[in-house]
């Protein structure tokens, strides 16, 4: 599900005004031409997993009441190069004008749903789920991380405020796992959880000591994850463990069968080209 | 140069919102002991184009006048990886709260210099100029085309309201390139120019005779592009030419020998993963 | 932990211009007069607890760099009448037209950590925290449970998406507990925590066997809540237990001894008073 | 009435903002279920003056435009504990989403009206009339005093720039009460009145004789109080008088009847409980 | 004195970024050269009053905190042609880029004052007062307000909130004079006052017995103004007098002898050129 | 064409909430009386040229989306005094409250486009078109310079954004006209275009040295101007040519005479009196 448009209208216009700026000089030049009807159809012009058509239907019903994007297929949906996506009606200004910005949200979370899938595609079989990061475009968090969700992955913590995690910054200042546990689960919230990075097995011992939530496994070798991860069911069975560190989609199988319960990897986000989507106009 | 900071500035605070919601709860949860000065660096862990550090370096300034960070290198350097790009100081808890988006735009700044200077490199040698277009991450659009300049291409126009475009629905609509041009240009701010996209040879031959400023070569073949810059240039030598459609790195060459001004491409902004880097924070 | 002045300043300023308009007109008409730097104290008129300085020292900061309030006591410290808790220097007219917003956050987040302190004493001996709700004054969130954190409480959850909590319209919607939480499980970023809400035992039974995290019991009588405690510490001892309804100073003992984790009460933030305080200027 | 729309939607917004944060995870958890059309009724839980209905119905519209709150009680009306106050309609998910903010208002609102019209009940025979104070919640201004209009109380000045009040300080930096009032009154726009503070019958004399509009008499006796109303009405018959200080429900009468025309007390907005009101859904 | 910096800074900041937009090309492609520190003088190109120095001054001091404007000249001074009001240091490239919007503020503000000062200037010996209207630029309210009292002007009130004119479509909906105030006066904040706008003697009574605080005499003859004048003295000696409509610098001294308090006009703001300035940069 | 909505509104709303502060105190004391539906005129109480009804009617459209403005007469049409220029229906409480906004915004577009014509018509038979500048009214740039394309000039650039302008501090921060514009291309978004203010002949040749886009005759002689034209339509005939500096209407046909294709000057917004407008609702 898309944010309440009350939360993603503030981005959209945002978006628009950006592109826009002081007004788009070639539509507006042509008058009252671009105030006929037309219709429109998105074409996906490589292979992928479409994502983001009810933000770009949001983006040209804020630019005009009177334009209309009607998604022809599922979000999620696999098309192939060359299926129509979606259908667009409305006054031909209002399409010229906000197709970029339209295209260009389509396009970004299109290609994150579709390298998301592959990695989701590796493991679907077992346990363990893929997760994103906080390694996310600047102002595109939620749409970046829905991407991630359409395209199969489950979200880590959405922002600073979600959840806690401790890293080797943060023991180092405290003095120890146990000594930085205890300052932070004291004034937190107390339904949110507490993960701790750890990158060694004594490093989980300590967490498991210190009664965290999450166990996130950094960098370890295989058969280190596979130890970890026995000790930690034997310990704390509630415990979730989670996996991080060079995930590839090379690597990410064997990862997820040492057991662990979620896979944490910002590739989907930091590493995917966009869907190549176009627009074209019918008279 | 980054643009003004009354105009960088609400970007930068609205991203550092985004990511610390209602509060940074680990850091918060350190209490008194995040207040101590700190040193860290930045290191890359790829090698590539760095770009972004005047504005990671704003975005920690912003969270915290007292944190300061420092370029070692200069923008647009090439790095190796495991060189020391940037150090900061100030107090622990800036640096753990503001880190994660002061990297994440250098990350996607910097990957995106990288992959455009694999393009520029190509024909370095060569008088045509690479150049971006409007496939930029919303939001982001000054910040990529920072960074498509930092990579050595040139910016196309920054939105709707800086240069006319007339593409192919526009003409549609107006009836011929001539009455598209002549609408157009009656009610246009006059510094700005007017570029026409042409598929063929009689597209060319129209938007000559409209006296447009650039003529752009849309999905040309070699042939027909160097045919069309040959009689461009003998009617109106000061009109600009831009070549543009499914330029690639193996393709960059021979367009650019076909004699035209600047080649247009997204490839840099839509396909460039992001260059790893890593912050460590000394005592 | 004060919220990072990136988050806490777009309110602080709307606060001020809400109460100045178009200009404090009373302290602009004496003109030069009020650029004379003048010292004040603000003094507490009723005993309490005193919170919000570090907020009302921002006020202040923010409508003027040059005005500085220094708190002379500590943020959750219990006050006499008559007590000098604040010192604040800078030019008059900066004391005089920031004077009401600083005082109102102060007096109001006071007078809430003055009844969450008459709480949370009477539980202090025993393993039970208090915890607060969301009903909270419309943009007064963050500090309203800032002010409950002072007073001694802890926080629940801060806003509709860092925590689930399933109500009994959910559940009526979804058909069952399982089902509900079934589907909200799904797509949640996964260190989230599940709370259910229940009013009898059988409820407590489902939402054990839906392996929620946490379990509210829901205007019990003490005697169902000392049995749904017993049973689910029985089953799955690491689920935390909330006690809601109805809490009184009068109550509140001896729900907590029925061995709940946490109760949850919104009366420190929608019943409390507000603590009165003063500021007297010196020449 | 409530503020226009343009004026109170940037409020409304910016609070579902609040509460939503990055998006309700429990109702965005049930997918489709949500979207089904429902009716719910808003009930009063304990007696008291029914106050925010069209605000709330604003907030429910903004939201989704297909939700519509409809008042069974007319403002300012007094309810029984049980009295079904509103009505909603609309998509489930919408009603879940925008309750707590909508609620929140209303009793908030409701609570000041009710204490409003236990002081207002008071003196209702007399023909003084009660008045607020600039001490109400930051950013809720104008909803507080609206309510304390609805509650039978009529406004004092909404902020610093719609009326003159010159205090102690304001007096003892300018010299005078003749001095102070003559360097504002010069600056101020003229349709503007000036109030000025009293403690003694001297200071009364000197606001008479500086021709102030209004004459505020703080903290006086009953018996200094009728002095200064007889004098003042001898002197200047059009000047308004107003009580304040340390006014309580017990107080009010005897204040009343020394014959000022206003008296001012903060109470109602800093010393009343929320009304409690909850939503109960059907099906 | 100017706004507080809290109210102002939202207004300059966002008139910057108008100019800016995206960059200011010109002098962000001088690159490091415009780094250097300059001296600047603005020079009145006219003869005229000088209002605005302080808005330009914070104007400069927002784009760049190096940037500092003196005011060579007070605000109000009368300059001739030629004169040096202002001196600017600060890096080049602050002082090229923000020059153009202080100048339009300082220009479009002393051209406001000079006006102002033609028509005070006509009435300085009698006692009636210029005052302006509501006729303002959208946005520049405030500031041009300020610049018709830097003139020598009053204002009138600054919006539809701090003060109440029932005129004659008011007069129409409720019937006549007095049942519109009556409606009016119930729900008003006491401290405002009313105006009631007459065109007829007989509406002079029928405000006179409706008690209003002002009357506004508009469009009437000088006979039927000094007639209006001597009635309400006789019974209201304290009403205020306003006389408006089509007043010129040929009628407003006759108007002014009627023996009015105040007299409205918006020519000052509405037909008042701009007073030219220039900045000139000294190495 | 106005701009976009999406563009537009903000500024519209913000000048309705700069009117309104915290409520329109007058129409709202009315009551229910205001909800009653009416009819207006807005009639031209001189005569001029008719600027800014589709930004009025947007404007009284946010205020109440019942409120419905339709024009009368066409845009840019002359109008004698008494004209009915277009006619308003909705809600009476909306007009009254919308009245000033709406007035004062095509009360000075109008003016604008008035005195714009009458710098057009001087020129109507030459080839020379009048142009804009960047002295406009902060925030209102869009409008103003919509105002005078109304009017029959055409726009200069927008903003510092959207073309290049050297000016002589340019220059002599660089050392030379070559320098600078050298310096300024290698950054410049390509489409852009660079124009070069000129004082002299020897000025002039060093901008066609230089092959600038647009040459500005500053402050020159008719003689000079001419003798200027001539040179740069035999060196680069696609040089478009701008004049300016103290332009006004008596010299303005002389300045066109010496071919120049552009003549700019401020006067159409620096030094037009609004054209008076007003609103006459009907019962």
């Amino acid at each position: 599900m898309i944010p309440p448009y009350v939360v993603l209208d503030p981005l959209l216009i945002s978006w628009l005004q950006e592109d826009i700026g002081r007004g788009d000089r070639t539509t507006a030049g042509l008058g009252a031409l671009v105030h006929q009807s037309c219709h429109a159809i998105w074409i996906a012009k490589a292979p992928g997993i479409i994502a983001g058509l009810p933000i770009a239907q949001r983006v040209f019903a804020l630019l005009d009441s009177a334009a209309q994007l009607t998604p022809l297929v599922s979000e999620g949906s696999h098309c192939e190069a060359g299926t129509a996506i979606a259908e667009i009606t409305g006054p031909l200004g209002a399409l010229l004008t906000g197709e970029r910005v339209a295209l260009n949200l389509a396009m970004r979370l299109s290609g994150i749903a579709t390298l998301t899938r592959q990695y989701v595609d590796k493991i679907v079989d077992l346990s363990a789920q893929l997760v994103d990061t906080r390694k996310t475009t600047p102002g595109l968090r939620m749409l970046e991380k829905y991407a991630t969700r359409i395209g199969g992955a489950r979200n880590h913590r959405l922002g600073l405020d979600d959840g806690v995690m401790v890293k080797d910054n943060h023991i180092a200042v405290a003095g120890s796992i146990e000594a930085a546990v205890t300052h932070i689960r004291q004034g937190l919230p107390y339904p949110l959880t507490i993960e701790v990075e750890t990158e060694s097995l004594s490093m989980v011992e300590a967490a498991l000591a210190a009664d965290v939530d999450i166990i996130m496994l950094d960098n370890m070798s295989l058969a280190e994850m596979a130890t970890a991860v026995t000790r930690i069911r034997q310990i704390h069975p509630h415990v979730k463990i989670e996996a991080s560190g060079n995930v590839t989609l090379a690597t990410l199988r064997a990862v997820a069968e040492t057991g662990v319960d979620y896979i944490s990897t910002s590739a989907p986000i930091t590493r995917s080209p966009w869907l190549d989507l176009s627009m074209r106009i019918k008279y």
